[in-house]
């Protein structure tokens, strides 16, 4: 079941000055910062709320390390902008065998490794309206079943 | 001070068909549904979380109502996808103000009228690194200064 918006994920072109950005424009700090090899990016989380089931809301900022990255072909499509949408789930593995079924394009076989040791899958934007859609599990939630 | 991911504003070709996906394909239901005119948006609310502030965090799906919508225009341009974030504060007028003293274009001359009685205004996408923000007041959160 998917309880919280988990982040929301941004495409930029440098990281460091959209950074700058958020934070001086609203005063959203940097709570995390890593490098994603497999996704081919550069990203930053910036912390905006807790949620009511025990997890949190981030802006992720996303710059691409490589040019055949997904995000740099998007970025080269469509300019800087909102890159897709996570919603949080306990179960990651159990919402996407879920969505499959009701004829949903899950990207993966099974869930990669995301943002903070999450685990992930990613919808096929044109089976959900137009939107890249994102689902994950963070790594502080045990899921019982995994 | 913004507090939290108040929303993200999905523009969609037919409101009830996209609903309908949310609710078959993750379980989300609708909150509220409204017609707002001067917008040019029929519009519904998917809440999915509470947040720390005392909000909450929702999904604000939006088809337009006539041609001349900003929304009819944006979808004609870039097709169904994530329209605007929105980022929830006690205090909007102090909030736009602030980030307007800091040269980012602020659309509204004052807050205009929400979802659910809300008092909104939005920022320039060319300012915001091409991410058209909305900040928001609840009508729940009373702000002392208004």
């Amino acid at each position: 079941m998917l309880t919280r918006i988990d982040h929301i994920g941004i495409a930029c072109h440098d990281l460091d000055t959209t950074v700058e950005f958020y934070r001086a424009t609203y005063g959203f700090e940097v709570f995390h910062t890593e490098v994603n090899e497999e996704q081919g990016v550069r990203e930053a989380m910036l912390k905006i709320n807790d949620t009511s089931d025990g997890g949190a809301s981030y802006l992720q900022l996303l710059e691409p390390t490589r040019e055949d990255s997904t995000v740099a072909k998007w970025l080269a499509k469509n300019g800087e902008g909102v890159h897709h949408i996570a919603f949080g789930t306990a179960d990651v593995d159990a919402d996407a065998a879920d969505v499959r079924g009701k004829g949903v394009r899950v990207l993966y076989d099974e869930p990669r490794r995301g943002s903070m040791g999450s685990r992930i899958t990613f919808l096929h934007p044109k089976d959900c309206h137009g939107v890249l859609t994102e689902l994950v599990t963070s790594a502080a939630v045990e899921s019982p079943e995994h």
